[in-house]
């Protein structure tokens, strides 16, 4: 997978990923009012609203985007019908050619890493037959439980042909409470990060990056060059651009020398563009509209630094 | 909520949570090969045998204990009907009066963060009404993130009188890897231990305890014991109890001198009880009454060290 997202990126020349992480605060009162006059003040609602909104946003931006990043915690905040929602999403999205990365930062150990892991990434046994619950390409990770935690994740990877990002370097302010502690003469997200580089030694894809890649928030590029040194195979999935206040600038960092090696993701700045005085003239109607001009705007602020 | 744990585990005597984790190979033959030839091969032929299994275990046990945890990975593993599943479980559960905790271990930041609290703890605007997607009573949170992500949590657990337990010193074999490195002195763990503490300080409920536990495996009693005077205040809950390679007499610290504080999982060694050799005597057919056997003797057991 770790294959198709490269060649995705070249292709589109395009290192982002669109964050699908919908409120129902973004959405246009027509397309929520005309679900819950389908279906009332319901979770039936709000997972139709959602899906409906996606569904905009990707016809109008899937040719110039390499992959998308639902965050299932939007979807699984409404329940069973919010998953549904992000089921039909990452399904979608899939025909449209895009690679899928579920923002699900699961984590747990042993058997139950693995019930993740088959459930997003792979299929599980019922029967004669094999069946899948989700259908991610890819997924992110927790690393608090070290490697028995994500070997099972890895695991499914290879037989799968799957990806994973493991958080290392988190974009909110208080991410270095812990990762930012030093161990042994460095901070811990750069131990983390040697595990990373080390879990993805023998999964490296024909494009050279290995399917363990890694998340680094965009809002600490001097920790992003030095994490770049240390997982030279890993993709590095790069949260906090735009809204959370990450710059192009500071993005250099987080690339390799090949102009590969990240992939930066914005969310609000995208999905919710028609509500930013920038683009505010293509108003709620042509919401999709406003979202594909950031998209091309996202994208020619970031080729400037290559 | 903290407060019902209290008085459903003083009810009880029992300071026990039964983990309700199915796999497809520990369900008696009989219940999943009826879900298939009413459902196919399919996830809602594995959702429906989870169901079915679980309730008998519930009816077999819900007079001796006094909290159910569902570890969700287990459903999640079969998409929507998997935790149609869970949904299920979880409400059953309630039904008859048993705390239940979700152990759900998510983790992420600011408004992410929110969507997971209210869509397991609280509940969601839709139009006019509020929806509620899941309703566990307390889940398990990842403090990776810092207190971007665990603030959201807590916040929801005192507007709507919930719980949380943070993972902080896991009963896995690798937890060690970074959660034992030493930062400023001592190991992170004991680090996180302080903020769970913290974390906790104003949502103190009348039995004493705060809203806010913490996970520490059965696995490290010595760490055990230094956390508990760490965090006075949260009641611990306690992985790896059996098959895991605790024992009882490794449980004293985790509780405090009240005899208090401490509530201990065990999953495969209940519900799969019937595979084991000392209960094996009750044959498939009757493996909700070998659970009741086992928690009996699980009870017995841990009282043991009073």
């Amino acid at each position: 997978m770790i294959d198709k997202l490269v060649a995705n990126i070249k292709k589109t020349n395009a290192p982002v990923v669109v964050g699908l992480d919908p409120m129902l605060s973004y959405i246009p009162a027509s397309i929520l009012n005309r679900a819950i006059e389908e279906y009332g003040e319901t979770l039936e609602a709000a997972g139709e609203a959602i899906w409906v909104y996606n569904k905009g946003i990707v016809d109008a931006t899937y040719d110039l985007i390499p992959a998308v990043k639902p965050q299932i915690a939007m979807y699984e905040q409404f329940g069973i019908p919010g998953l549904k929602a992000f089921e039909k999403t990452v399904d979608y999205c899939q025909e449209k050619g895009l690679v899928v990365i579920g923002d699900v930062k699961r984590g747990d150990i042993g058997s139950t890493s693995t019930a993740y892991a088959v459930g997003h990434l792979g299929s599980v046994q019922i029967g004669s037959k094999k069946c899948s619950g989700f259908h991610e390409d890819m997924i992110t990770v927790n690393p608090y439980l070290g490697t028995d935690g994500i070997k099972p994740f890895v695991d499914v990877c290879k037989e799968e042909k799957k990806g994973i990002f493991v958080l290392v370097k988190t974009s909110n302010p208080s991410s270095g409470e812990f990762q930012d502690q030093k161990v042994q003469g460095r901070p811990l997200y750069e131990m983390v990060g040697e595990y990373v580089d080390q879990w993805g030694s023998d999964c490296v894809g024909e494009c050279g990056y290995s399917a363990v890649g890694a998340v680094v928030g965009a809002t600490y590029p001097e920790m992003g060059k030095v994490l770049r040194g240390i997982m030279p195979k890993s993709y590095i999935l790069v949260p906090g651009y735009g809204a959370q206040g990450g710059t192009a600038d500071s993005l250099r960092p987080y690339f390799n020398e090949d102009g590969l090696g990240a992939i930066v993701n914005s969310s609000r700045g995208i999905i919710c563009a028609y509500k930013q005085d920038q683009y505010a003239s293509y108003g709620e109607a042509n919401y999709a509209d406003a979202s594909r001009q950031a998209v091309l705007d996202m994208i020619e602020d970031i080729n400037r630094i290559f």
